[in-house]
Formats: structure tokens, sequence, C-alpha cells
């Protein structure tokens, strides 16, 4: 069977996780939420975030987290903004729209949002009452396509949102790889101190379902839950969730395996950064996206599952590779190998 | 700690589903449910309910089942009658109503619905177009109170739902139970010729989370996926479901487990009975519903944890109390001793 | 032809709105409601409520009011409470439902929601976060059965709203005929004082169309409009429903008009009375509903169309008659003559 | 005071609507649409367009309008096509993705679509089920620039759409104005063949309120009356509606309302082009964006109001003109007066 890099949740989860799931198999436990390993894992997180007053709730994936949070936050009559490349506005079948919120688009090439993208956005929005009122921005980190906030570049957008009466949420399916990327200079304390809303990824890292959403703004923070179990997340067996970010947030486990994934991505990148390949963008993280001929990406199909993600010319495409928290050595070394071969 | 007949999800899963997450852990798989555990789970309800060409898919939960189909069936002015006491009148924060549809309620003892009881309700929304049209009938089985359907009852439901081209939905959060009660001449074929959609309920029966939704109406069946996509519930690691409903429908673990959960209830409700005991309705599965002195509650409630149902008078109240899958002889026996001795 | 008896909304409009479109039809406006005409009425119905701060927004008709509204005021998870005789459960498509909210249901005899009422319905919803939960009372006045409000009961209902941070919104699609009732102690101030929002209907008392919503409580006006435009409601020629209620509440003509069709009802109902006829409902306003024997109503119906609106016995039905701002003395005294004869 | 071209919506309405409103006064009709002049103006609109088997319902405006049938159309998932500059992606408040369903946006110079534009947003909504579903495609004639559709481009987006089974639906708010601008060749029986809905405005043409929706595909004619209702959009006094279509469907009134409109605008559009002015976009309806320089637009604005619609540069700015029914000689003479002396 061929390797696969076609994405992070191909296989099944940290082997902490199943035997945390063992171990704790027939401890009778309330449900809801109200287990006590979802209460501990709560705790946890609020400890690595250095905010006791943020609210923490676990859903199973990350349409279900963003579709939950921003019907929660918004208006009938408020849109979110997003960059072009948003999973919101692509993947998620109109699950935003679908709970009867526009999402306003921003054509991005590096899938990040700036305050000066969101001004124009802004002024063409005037035509009161005739048109959505922007509310909320969403961003995620890593984006779509791999790239990361700076620190410096969250702070100026944190503050313009809070200017402008804006929510700033954060998608973190993908937060783990987005802060241990080897050029990132964001914390997850960071991240908790300039969103109004984010959520931890555990689906793309390590767990078999789950997205932990923290609340940092208090005023959002009310009746949450309800929406939680309106669109059908409440799982009864909270345990499940709460017992896999325990295990995900002790000793940091969460942002080595990350880590791992990056790092298993970046000897891939470098490898062929060696050989002049060339890329669609920059990224340090867990996604890389090189443009190869089409000889050379014939090759590695042979051996290797991953997306054609762009024809660039007659003779050259760029691929998608993601690595995930359990891509071994040996893969990403035959990869490599043919690069080394084939160029 | 004192044991707990609160419900029947206090517990994580059948031991025979963590080996199998072990086991196929690391296997990379196809996301979305395109696994191979989930195709052959899937061939294998086929199989059981005899039905080729029926279409199933995989859930988390109860809720999440029956928004999304209720959702996908309806035209914006269609609504759907229940029973009062159905799970989605009562117990799932609006979820249907947050869909865009109304849910006409009737009132029934026992929790389930005859042709005669529809009849009124179709007569008192005739004048159109200032009224919702009534389209589908929920039905559940086991029902929120324990109450099962015969054969006779269901196929009598079923013909007049045809007549009256109406769907008919059948939630089966606790289907095993029902199935496997000791009154019941229903079988998993019948459900799945009687009725237009039926769900598995995983969670209540073993699993950590997942319901198997079944689609014998194919006119029901085109583009389902979207609305699973769209309501969140799409799981990226669809292997979790797939390797789970697998287990459960090996061998009939799937009703194995339910008539244990029955077996060990009916022990309790025998039991009370010797002594006299009245029930507030007289069920035949994992649910019952005694009415004890409050003397006797207090001293059940030292030992047991519980939910107090009704008050009944002055000195009588019904408990609700419902055993699981993994109810073991030692906690029946210990409450059936306290039952002898203070009865 | 025979005259009809069997809504309020069967002839055009007050000759003096004619006469006012007329008049101002060459006048250029502004759109969306900020014609003069808009302007000023909202001043003059401000005026009569004695609230400077109230804010007024006019729309067409009654199921667009309510599904604003109650859609603009409620978050996705909360739900409003009516009587099982209201307007938005019975006649209304699922209008409401249609925005997300569920609608908890009341029986009651008259119409008329008490805090007695609502109090189990409170009690019955604080299984957090499983259930919908209660944030909205609807009431209308006078009633959906003919019935209206006192002042001391709408006080009552009032201060438990508050006590109970409920909002309170009365339906007012027949508020001329509540308050100019013979029996009606309430006044248009102090509907203003007591409810957070109400609405003067004008469609059911001699406009063409057109509701007036007045926004009491100010922490619902914000952003009001939007909910207006985003439904479909904000009419380019917001002039026409200016137009209207200026002339309504010039010179109290929208009083004069609904006591005038009280007094045509009370008419019949006292003619009625006098030959021992009963009423399903004991009402003072432009709705009577006399139980008759169906010889009689046979005999009424070669001349009149009313309602059969409910079969009591064998015997003896119901009927429902409604006059109008323009029912004239004619039909009325015709139809008192074969109720004089007949019985 | 000023004269006003801002909008072709400034005025109250024909004055042989207000005639006829006068005459049928006291007639007492049935409500909510089943009076005798909607029957009439129904069969009068079937006969324009020789479609015998067209269903027709009038509401009262164009968001409305648009609201109602894209809701009513689309499942859930799928989702509308439209030109960037499309009325129900800026002007409406969000209230197509507030009945849940996402717009698709096309950026468009011209305000109008192509199969040719289609195609790649197809294309890129391939990969079910995580997208949504394109499934109608919006257009409007004349468009809210001012624009128009020939026979020639309506007949191939006609048949792209079936090909690709997708509805057309066109939005008429301008319809008059698009089918009786001298270059026109397509008629309203080509509309109707050609397209699956579409509505003929009266509003923006010379009604008090209203547009009539006219379904030609049969397949989307049921139970359309239940969404008209539920949206608020059912009219208690219908008549008010159908006495105002069958005045200007008669004697193809509607027709030479919207022509003399366009001819108004020509007139200064000709006598601009005299002078050598440029123009946004080259339009044969009654709206017109002539660039000017900003002296003259200052000159021209003390005696007029018009829009501002976009600078141009340093100097010039493009302005809005937008001639009615009701534009007179008087104020155009006037007009084209100070462009023939400013320039």
């Amino acid at each position: 069977m061929k390797f696969s890099f076609k994405n992070d949740y191909s296989e099944g989860c940290h082997p902490n996780i199943l035997q945390a799931l063992l171990l704790h198999n027939t401890n009778q436990q309330a449900g809801y939420g109200e287990d006590e390993y979802s209460l501990q894992a709560k705790e946890l997180i609020k400890q690595k975030i250095q905010k006791a007053d943020s609210e923490i709730y676990f859903v199973s994936g990350g349409t279900q987290a963003n579709l939950i949070v921003i019907s929660s936050i918004l208006r009938p009559y408020q849109c979110a903004i997003s960059a072009a490349t948003g999973h919101i506005l692509n993947n998620e079948t109109g699950a935003i729209e679908a709970t009867g919120h526009k999402i306003l688009s921003i054509e991005k090439e590096d899938g990040k949002l700036t305050p000066e993208d969101i001004i124009p956005v802004l002024e063409n929005h005037r035509n009161i009452p005739h048109q959505v009122m922007p509310k909320l921005v969403y961003i995620s980190n890593s984006t779509e396509l791999g790239t990361i906030y700076t620190l410096g570049e969250l702070e100026a957008l944190s503050t313009f949102c809070k200017e402008n009466k804006l929510y700033l949420f954060m998608d973190g399916a993908r937060m783990g790889h987005g802060l241990t990327s080897e050029i990132s200079d964001l914390t997850l304390e960071k991240v908790a101190e300039l969103t109004d809303v984010f959520y931890l990824g555990g689906t793309k890292n390590g767990a078999l379902i789950g997205e932990a959403i923290v609340i940092n703004n208090q005023e959002l923070q009310q009746d949450f839950a309800f929406n939680i179990k309106q669109k059908g997340a409440l799982l009864a067996k909270g345990r499940v969730l709460g017992i896999q970010f325990l295990e995900l947030m002790k000793d940091d486990l969460y942002f080595d395996l990350a880590k791992h994934a990056n790092q298993q991505a970046m000897k891939i990148k470098n490898a062929m950064k060696e050989k002049g390949v060339q890329f669609l963008s920059d990224t340090y993280t867990n996604q890389i996206f090189p443009i190869l001929n089409n000889e050379v990406i014939q090759k590695l199909s042979e051996k290797f599952e991953f997306y054609v993600w762009k024809k660039v010319d007659e003779n050259f495409s760029a691929i998608r590779l993601i690595t995930s928290w359990n891509t071994e050595d040996e893969p990403v070394n035959d990869f490599i190998e043919i690069i080394k071969t084939e160029l």
C-alpha cells in the first residue's frame, strides 16, 4: 500500500489516548461534559493559556466548532469576514450560511488577514440597514495554506478589531502546527490574550476527534452551552473528549506532536530546496506546496499518495504534502530519496 | 462511590471496541467516512436489515441524527409530528426548530403514536397556506418512557403514513433495547421495511459515540451526505464510527448488549413486583419507573444514584432506573437486597 | 351578493387614507421609511403613547411584525411562550419556527396568559442546556378569541416578566378593538409602559396594509432596522405606510374606527342575548362567537357569510362573526332581524 | 425643493391605480389573494406571457420576492450564483443567507452572467459533499447597472442552465425598463419561456408596492403559497396588489410607463453624448452613469438630487441618474440646459 501524505487525519490517535480510554473505561461518569476528565482537561488548558476566566468547551470537529462559535456570536443581520481561502468559505458546505450568516470574502495570496485588508470591507458596508453588518473576523493559524501569523501581525489585527468593535475568532484546527513552527514567535498565551475566541484542534493533531473551544471574551461566554447542545454537538459521553485533551495537554504532548509533524515536512522541504524546487508559498508548518515537473510527480505517485494542488504550466504542477504527528522517518526518507534521484 | 442507575451512557465502551481501535490505530485510511471500516460496517448493517438498497451514514449522537434527518427531509413549510414525550420536543434545546421546522405535539401517556392520534392533527392543519404542513412522523423505539412498538402497531402506523404521504422516522437511540425486549415481536428487518428512515443508537448501547442512520426510502437518499457535512457532523476520522459499528454488528454484539441491559432492569422490576410495587408505566426495556415511598427512596439513594422522576403524592414518588450494557450483577443484587429489606 | 361577517379585512381602507394618498401622490420623497409622512406618523404615535424614547417601525402585516420582532429579540437557543390559541402558533405557517425559534404553548380557554400559567413552563425548562430557554411572552390584545386584558392583568404580567427576565410582546393586530372595548380599562399609554414591544395593527382597522411596531425597551431598539430589511419588510415606498398611519392617528380616527366595529358587534350580541343565545366566550370586541342551532345557522347563511367555528352538539354550533370599521347599520339590522324572527 | 433623480420610487403611483383603489374600495372581497382583482390580474399576466400553466403570486417588494423564491427552490445544501453586482449580494442585508443559503459571486463589469462565467464556478464546486452545490442562477433585467440581456444571451444562459440542472431566476424589479429599452430584442413571452421563475416589478414602475412572481417551471409551483405566508408576505388585503397589477397590465400601461422612464433618461444621455461625456457603462434603460467633472457635478447638485456613484480621478466622478414613470419633461430639460451651458 502507498504511504499517504494527503492529510493529517489518516491515522487513529496517539497511543497514550487509547491507553487512557482503556484505563478509565468502566468508571461511571456524569454525562454531557460534566465528567471529571473534561473538568480536569479544562483546568489544564486554562493553566496553559494563563487565563483563569476563559471558558472551555469540547466539540467533535472543526466545522462544528466554526458554526457553533460564529452562530452564537452574531446577531441575525451580522456577518463574518474571512480570507477567500478560509475553511468556512470553501470546505464546509455552507455551514455558516446555513445558520443564517453571510461571510464576506477577501482575496489574499497567503491566506492571512491584516487591518488593511479589512478596512475597505468595512467602508463598503456602511449603507445602513441595506447591507449586512460586519462583526466577526475569522482567521486560522496555521492557515489553510500552511502559513502562520506572527505575534506582531496578530497584535495589529487584535487592536484593529477592538477599535472597530469586531470580534476576532481564530480557527485552530492546526494551532499546534502554527505555534510550533520554527519561525513562529506566537504563544498560546498570546493567542488567548489577543483573540475573543479560538480553538485547539485535536483531530489533526493526534486525537480521534475533538476541538477545544476557548472563549476568552467574557461577554461571549454566557449561555454558550445551549448552542453546543442545539447544534447536536454535545456528546453524551463527553468523557471521550475530556480524556483525549487531558492526555494531549499533559507534558505538552500536543505541542510535541505538532512539532514532529512540522519537522517531517521541513525535512522534505529542505531536501527539495537543495534541489532548487520552488514552492507555491513559503510555509514552515506541516503543509508544503512544492512545484514539480509532471514526470517527477508521476514517479512520486507510484509510491505515495498526495493531492496535485494546482497546475502551474504545461510541465509543472504544485502538489500538497501534509505530514502528521505519526509520520515516521521511513516514508519521509523514501520520499526524499526519490527527490534526490529524480531531480 | 455510589453506583449510578441514572443512565446508560455513564461508562466508556465495550472492550471489543477499544481492542479494535488499538488494532487498527496506525493504518492509514481515507477520511470522512470513506475508510474501509465504515464501508464494511455499512455492508454488515445492510445484511442485517436485508435491504441492499438502503443507505447508511454514521453520526456522533442522537440529537445530531434527529436534526440532520428531519431538516434534510422537510421543505421549509413542513413540520414533524411527535408524541409530547418525544426527545426532539423536550431534550434537544430546540434543535429541530433551529433548522426552521415546527414540531406538532401529541399528548400520550405511553409515549407511542397511533394513526388515531395523528388523524385529528392532520384535520386541524387543512387551512392552506396559513398553517404548517405535517409531513413527518417521529417515533422512538424504545420510547423515552421505555415502552415499545409491537409489529402490528408499527405496521398500522407505516400504512397510515404511506396513505397520507407522511414520512415515518424512528429514533433508535435505544433500538437495541426495544427489539430485544422480552415482549417485542418486532425485528430489525421489519423496522427497515416499515420506516422511511431510522437509526441504530450506539452511544446508549456500548459505543463511545455513534448512531447509524439508515435511509430506506430511496427518494430521501439523494445528496444526504451534504446535510451531514453542513451540520458539522462529518468526522474527519470517520473510522472511529466505522470501527465501532463493525464491532457492535459482528456476532450480534449490539443485541446481546441491549438484551443484557434489559435483563438487569427486569430483575429489579420483578423483585419489586413481588413486593407489590406499582410502576408509572409497564416497561420491558432498560428503563423502569417504580413508585416508591419517600423513605425507601431515601434509603436507596444512600447507595445508588438515580433520578426522582415524578412526585405521585405526599408519600410516594416515581424514580427512574436505567441499566446499561455494562451493569453487572452486583449492583443489581445490592439494589434488590435493599428493596427486599425495606418493603 | 351576501354580506360578509367573515373578517375585518374584507374592504379597502378608510376614505381619508385614499384622499391622502391622492393628495401627496406626486411629492418626491426619500425611500425606505425616511419620507416625511413616516417621520410625522412616528412622532404622532410617540405623543399618543407619551414615550419620547420609544422607537417605531412600520411593516406591512401581522405575521411579518411577529416574525421580525421575535427573531430580532431572541438568541438562537431562546424561545417564546404563547397561549395555545396564539396567532403565531396556529395561523402563520410556522413563521416563527422558520426563524429558528420554538414556541411553547399553554392551553387557555380565554386565550389570555397569566403569571400562574407561565410559572410551570419556566419550572419545566430548567434542565440547562438540554432545553430551550423561555425568554419572551407573546400575548395579543384583543386576543384571537376576542377577549381583552384588563389593566390589572397586564400589570401583573409585566411585573412577572421583569422579575423573570422575560420580554413581554403584545400583538396588537386588533389593538384598537381591544382598547376601545366598552369594558376595557387599559390605555395605549399603559400598553407602552407595560410592554417591551407591541404593535398597532392597521390592516384590520381601516388601513390597506400596515402595522406600527413600537419598541419601548431601549435595549431592544439597537439595529432593529436591519432585521426589517433582512426579512424583506422594508418598503421602498415607505410613504404608503407613513401616510396611512398619519391619517389613522390624526384626531384618533384609529380608535373611532375600532369603537365603531365593536359597537356593531355588540348590537348583534345584545340582540342575541335578549333571545337567550349562549356564547363560546363572553367578548366585548368586534368578534363574537354565538352558539346557534343548525337551522338558524342555515337561515343566516342564505344572506350572510361567516365561519362556522365549532360544532357544539348534534343540533348546535358556534359561529364566528366579525364586524369592521366599515360595517354599516343595514347588514347589522338585517342580521338582527333574522335573529329576532327565527329565535 | 430640488428635483430628485436618485431613484424610481420617489413618487407615489400612477393615478389609474389610485382611481381603481377608490372605485373598488368598499367591495367586500376574500382575503389573502383570493380577491377577484388578484385573480383577474393573474389571468391577464398569463395572457401576456402566453403561458397558461404558469403560476403567479403577488408580493410587496423585491427583497421579499428574492428571498421567497430562492429559499423555496433550494434544498439546504444548495446555493445561488450571482454577478457580484447582484442586488441579493449587496443590498438585501444578507436576506438570502438568512434563509440558510450561500450566494457564489462572479465579478462582471456589466453585471450580466454568461455560461462562460458560470462554468469555472461549477468546476470549483465538485468536492462532494464538502462544498455547497450550485443550483440556481440569479440574474436581473435590467441589471443593477442598467444593462440588459439580449434574446441570444438569455437563450444561451437558459440552455446552459437546463444542461447543468440549474434553475434560472430573473429578478425583474426593472423588467419593464429592460424590455422596453430601445435596444432590447427580448420580449416578456421569451422571458417566460426561458426562465424557471421571474418577477415583474411594480414598485419601481408606477405601483405603490408590488412584484408579480411568475413561476414557469411546474415542478417549482407546488406548495409555493406556503412559503409566501411563512415569510410574512401574504397580505390580508391582497386586493391592494391585485388592483394595482390589473391597472398596470391593462392596455400595456406597465410597458408605457417603463418606456417613458427610459426615454427621459435617453434624452439626458444623448444631450451629454453630444457634449462628449463618457459613461461608466453604456446603458439604454432608466439608469445612466455619466462621468462629469466635479465642478459640473457641484453645479447640477444645486438644483438636483442624485448619487455620486464612483470617483474616477481627482477631477472626475461618475454620477447615477434614474428617471421614473413620472419624470416629466421640465426637470429633464432643466437638467439638459445646465449640461449644455456648463460643458
